[in-house]
């Protein structure tokens, strides 16, 4: 089977776009990534694409063709939609057609607009990621889920805000040197704790922002790598993808996320890795308690350990496996479809060295990346690795 | 590598389902395809699951775990959205991961809910198919974006309303035994001819209607089928997908629609057929200048020679290569998530010999299938073959 290597990465600036149009944003990701790449537009044989609420923001479904001509592509062009996780699914596709040698280049990544909507357009929206029958109509929308999620957590396991704070101001931390993070400013444990409360526990500060952006990877063949010469040291070494049901009242446990822990241990087989080996990832914080359920649910910390982690200085820049070095979606942003590939993006520049924060992690050499839809009904985890 | 076996298909009526939810149409016609089979649920590695416009129908996007958790599954469940090729690039993709040997037991269909909303409603939500900033805005709608490939076709290679209405009346003539069609009925090719004008040349007979439905189908590995001893006598033995310019405006040509032909050129190469192979073909005619448009893309005809096609008797059932013995989308109706899967559940029984027009093409062992997104600014071709 043939190793998938990361040929090149592209973003936009995370933050509000107002003066562009998504396909704008995600042909600029694409031209650097490409450029990044050093691959020429007619070699990428297609585009996997994620976009969560086009439909709603732009009016406008049938995005894959519609982005990569907008790239400057004329090749097949596929959309994924899976909330949180759309980019996430489109990368893993794209992966498994690479190394099962259904193509030697593709590019993968996604886009959303979402600050040319209305804030309470914008609650509104990302709701369609939950059960609309079953749980929107009774009032939830995702502040209100992941509450839920954080009560039951500290009710079963114990823990407090002040623990969810030092994960808040961990992410704002490491996206100060972030240059395409939306904010690239510290937070103190204490702003966290005085922010306006939202869902008790979740005070303002324990949320992602509402964000526009982009990503982009060119993934190759370590055949086309080696034959046009491609510096591409950083495979794809592993891909894992779970389910589970949608609603919250119907799941057996709220605070924890099984979803996750199939796609870990999917990726994990996949790669032939375990949790100990990864040095370092990059998770899906959509609000600073998601972060404890992904690293519980990635095998690094037992259920009611995780809790701890950023407190204790475990998953910070000084600690043993550093934590979301972007910023994570809470500081860097979520662009809801981009979100996958971001991950992606950034941990290929963690691993290359090429990242403000690689130095933190200058051995690094396995990470590992967690994306998550709605409440973590899907789940997508991808291993990556430094291969030569 | 391995072959794709299709081990059961499934479909609910085509036509309006007021009482009932997106996710309960799909549970339907997967069960329908789960009992086809003899699989287990537990067997099922993963669904490829198409939809269109929950976002706007149901106000529901994330479908793929809702409509696994209905369908009683546990399994990673994703979701594609390609406009009217929805469930054509889902199963595509589920038809690459069975070859080659990322899963052996895979669900695929899709689903859309359109009566529900006013039928002005259903107009607008469709253009989000279109490209809003250059074709909606403009006041394009789909009707009138047919209606100006028909003109452009009729302009440059002749042809008049008689040859469509021919179209209307044959697939509406394969319908009347199709027990899930929207429309059993004849339509004579008077009455297509005097049907009210909706955007000239195309009149109301020109049109497929609005339709709720869902189709599923689960597909096999060789392997699996032979251990389980699945009695599975088709297999999906080429795939192709081709993109295009989204907006008509930037098209070269607009009489042409050239994501088939290249989606058709992939699929021969990939089963080692040619288009004089083909027997018998469902394709996709939301308009009746679709199909022909279809027709010359797919080998079939040289561009201007298959207008006639219908009105020579070359396509209707007494042909020499029946095209839409279901009924098309023109009379069996049209659930734009759910199409691409239906028509490979049409061909897969007329190929078996379970369709109530089997005996129409009682020798037919090559059969194909064509789905188109929007005004075929993608498309996605499959090749069938009784192989057992």
């Amino acid at each position: 089977m043939t190793s998938v290597r990361v040929a090149g990465v592209g973003l936009t600036q995370f933050g509000r776009h107002p003066d562009r149009t998504g396909r704008d944003l995600f042909a600029e990701a694409a031209l650097t990534a490409r450029e990044d790449a050093g691959v020429p537009r007619q070699d990428i044989e297609a585009l996997h694409y994620g976009n969560f609420m086009g439909a709603l923001a732009e009016h406008q479904a049938h995005q894959g063709p519609l982005v990569a001509e907008a790239a400057g592509l004329t090749c097949p062009a596929t959309r994924y939609e899976q909330a949180c996780a759309s980019a996430g699914v489109a990368a893993r596709q794209a992966i498994k057609d690479v190394r099962n040698g259904e193509a030697d280049v593709v590019l993968v990544g996604g886009m959303e607009r979402m600050t040319n909507l209305e804030t309470a357009e914008v609650t509104e929206s990302l709701a369609i990621a939950a059960d609309e029958l079953y749980e929107v109509r009774a009032g939830i929308t995702f502040p209100g889920a992941y509450a839920l999620m954080a009560q039951a957590y500290f009710s079963q396991f114990g823990g407090e805000r002040e623990d969810l704070a030092h994960i808040a101001a961990k992410n704002h931390h490491n996206a100060v040197n972030n240059e395409f993070a939306q904010y690239q400013r510290e937070i103190s444990v204490e702003q966290a704790l005085d922010s306006p409360p939202v869902a008790e526990p979740l005070h303002l500060f324990d949320a992602c922002p509402i964000t526009d952006g982009a990503s982009a990877l060119v993934l190759v063949s370590d055949e086309y790598a080696e034959e046009h010469d491609i510096d591409a040291p950083v495979a794809i070494t592993g891909t894992g993808q779970g389910g589970d049901k949608m609603a919250l009242q119907d799941r057996d446990h709220l605070a924890q996320t099984p979803a996750a822990t199939k796609a870990a241990e999917e990726a994990y087989a996949d790669s032939g890795r375990s949790p100990e080996e990864i040095d370092v990832a990059e998770v899906h914080d959509c609000f600073t308690i998601a972060e404890v359920l992904a690293l519980e649910s990635l095998g690094f910390y037992e259920p009611g350990e995780g809790i701890g982690a950023a407190r204790r200085g475990e998953t910070t820049r000084d600690g043993d496996r550093p934590i979301n070095l972007s910023g994570g979606l809470k500081a860097k942003g979520h662009p809801v479809g981009a979100t996958g590939g971001s991950q992606l993006v950034e941990m290929t520049r963690l691993l290359r060295g090429d990242h403000p924060n690689s130095d933190v992690v200058a051995d690094a050499e396995i990470g590992l990346t967690h994306n998550a839809g709605g409440t973590v009904a899907s789940a997508v985890v991808h291993v990556l690795e430094v291969v030569n």
